[in-house]
C-alpha cells in the first residue's frame, strides 16, 4: 500500500479521498452543532459521518482492521474537519448552500465509487459489491443521525442513496463491460454526481407508495 | 460450502433460511412504510432487517466476510422483498395477522436455531453461542427499530426475544446431551416457535420490574 | 491467553475488568428499567453497555472475535449485573449516588487504558489509538442510549468522554516517552478518574459553539 501511494494517481487518488472525508466531516459537525452537542459530541459526528460508511464496508467485506483505522490520516483530516466547523461557524454558515450541495455530491460519487471498487477488489459479487458502494456513501450520514436520534434523513428524503446506488452500479456494468477500470470508475462517479445534482435542481423524490 | 449445497439436506437449509429472510424482510418493508419512508428506505429497511441479524452474529463470532455479504443471494431475496411489498402492498395487508405472526415465529425460530449452530461450529463457548443465536433471530428488528428511531419492540414487549433465547439454550443443551444435531436443531426451533405463538395467543408478558 | 491469566498481574487485571463490567451493566440495567424496558430488554441494556465499547474496539482493531465474545465470563458478569439490579432494584436505588459516580469514574478510566493498549499492541498508530481507548470507555453508554431512541447522554453533556480521551492520550504520550508500561497505564486512568470526579464535582463542561 505505501508503496503503491507513491504514483501521482495514487497520490491523486489519496487526495481526492481525504477531500471527501474533509467535507463529509464539515457536515457531521454542523449536524452535531444543530443539535446542541458539546465540542467532544461536535467531533464524534464529524468522525462518524466522515468514517463511518467506509468502516461499515470494510468490516462487511472483511477487509479488518478498516482503512479509517489503519491511516491515520483519516480520522486526523475528520478531526480537524470537525474542529474548523466549531471554530469557524461564521464563516462556514457563509458557503452558499449550492456550494454545500455540489461538494457533497462530489463527496457522495467519489466514496460510492471507491467503495464499489473495493468491494470488487476483495471478490465480492458484483450485485453486493454496488451496496457496498452505496453504504460507503449513505452509511456515515446514517450513523451521524442515528446518533442524533433521528430516522435518517438518506431513508426519507430526496434522490441520495439512490444517486450513490446508480453510481456504483455504473461501476459494476463499467466493469463487466471490461472498460478500463478509469473509466468505469468516471462514469459511475458522473453518473452519482449528476443525478444527485439534478434531483435537487428539480425536485426529484423517489415514491413512498406504490400508485 | 458450494459442494455442500448440492445435498438434499443443506439445499432444504438454505431454502428454508431463504424464506426467513424473505419474511422477515417483507416485514422490515412494512415497517419502513408505516414510517413513511421512500423507495430506498424501503429496501434498506428490508435488507437490514431480513440480515442484520446473521450479520452482526457473523462479526462478533469472526466469520468475515459475513455470509449474507458473501452469498449474494441473501441480498437479493431481502429486496427482492422489500420490493415485493412495495408493489403489492394492498395484497400484503390482506395477509391475516395469524399467519404474518405464524411466519414470523417460524423465521424467529430457524435464525435462532440456525445462529446457535453457526456459533457452536466456530467454537463459541455455549453460553455465549445461546446469546448469538438470539442475536441472530432479534438483530434485524432492532436495528429496523434503532433505523426508525424507536426502542426497539423486540427489548420493550412481548416474549419475543425470550422466545428466541430458550429456543437457542435448547440447542445449545441438546448438543450437550449428545443428540444427533438435527434432533436438537429441531427440538429447539420448535421450543422458540411454540413459546412464541403460545404468548401471543395468551398475552404473556416478561415482568418489567421484581415484585 | 490462558497461560499469562495464572500471574498475579494478569489475574488482577482480569478482575479489575470484570468489575468494570459489573459496573457498566448495572447502569445499563437501571437506564433500561427507567425506560420501562422487560427483563429481557434489561438484560440486553446489561450487556450492550458493559461490552458494546469493547466489542466495537476489536472490531475496529481486527481482534476478532472480540474478547467479550471469546471469553464467557464478560458476558456472564454483563448478564449477573443487569440480573441482580433487576432483582436487587431497592437496595441498588439506595447506593448513594457519589458511590456510583465514583465507581463509574473508575469503570470508565479502566476501559479507557485497557482500550488503548490494546489497540497499541495491535499495531494501531498511537493518534487512532487513544480514539480506541475512548471508544472502549464511551461506546457501551453510546449504544445503550441509542437502544433507548435518545441522543447519547457522552456526547451532550459533562466531561465523559472528553475525560476517557484525555486518559488515553496520556498512555499514548507515557509510552513515547519510554515510561514503564504500568506507569503509562496507571498515569492514564488516574488521569481519566480524576479529571471525570472533578468535572462532576466543580459542574465543568464543554463548549457547545465558539465564543
Amino acid at each position: 500500500v505505501s508503496a503503491a501511494t507513491t504514483t501521482p494517481t495514487s497520490r491523486l487518488i489519496l487526495i481526492a479521498d481525504l477531500a471527501g472525508t474533509a467535507v463529509f466531516g464539515i457536515e457531521g459537525a454542523l449536524a452535531a452543532m444543530q443539535g446542541g452537542l458539546d465540542l467532544l459530541g461536535i467531533l464524534v459526528l464529524a468522525f462518524a459521518t466522515a468514517l463511518g460508511g467506509g468502516i461499515v464496508r470494510d468490516l462487511l467485506i472483511g477487509a479488518a482492521p478498516p482503512n479509517a483505522i489503519r491511516d491515520w490520516r483519516y480520522s486526523a483530516v475528520a478531526l480537524l474537519a470537525g474542529l474548523l466547523t466549531f471554530v469557524a461557524l461564521p464563516a462556514i454558515r457563509d458557503i452558499p448552500g449550492l456550494w454545500i450541495v455540489t461538494l457533497d455530491a462530489a463527496g457522495l460519487a467519489l466514496f460510492a465509487v471507491a467503495g464499489t471498487e473495493k468491494a470488487l477488489d476483495y471478490r465480492i459479487h458484483p450485485f453486493v459489491a454496488a451496496l457496498m458502494g452505496t453504504i460507503t456513501g449513505v452509511g456515515g450520514g446514517t450513523i451521524r443521525d442515528v446518533l442524533l436520534a433521528q430516522i435518517p434523513a438518506v431513508l426519507r428524503i430526496d434522490i441520495y442513496a439512490t444517486a450513490a446506488l446508480a453510481g456504483s452500479i455504473v461501476v459494476v456494468l463499467g466493469r463487466y463491460s471490461r472498460l478500463p477500470p478509469a473509466v468505469a470508475a468516471i462514469a459511475g462517479g458522473l453518473t452519482c454526481f449528476a443525478l444527485r445534482l439534478l434531483s435537487v435542481h428539480y425536485y426529484w423524490h423517489l415514491p413512498t407508495s406504490f400508485r
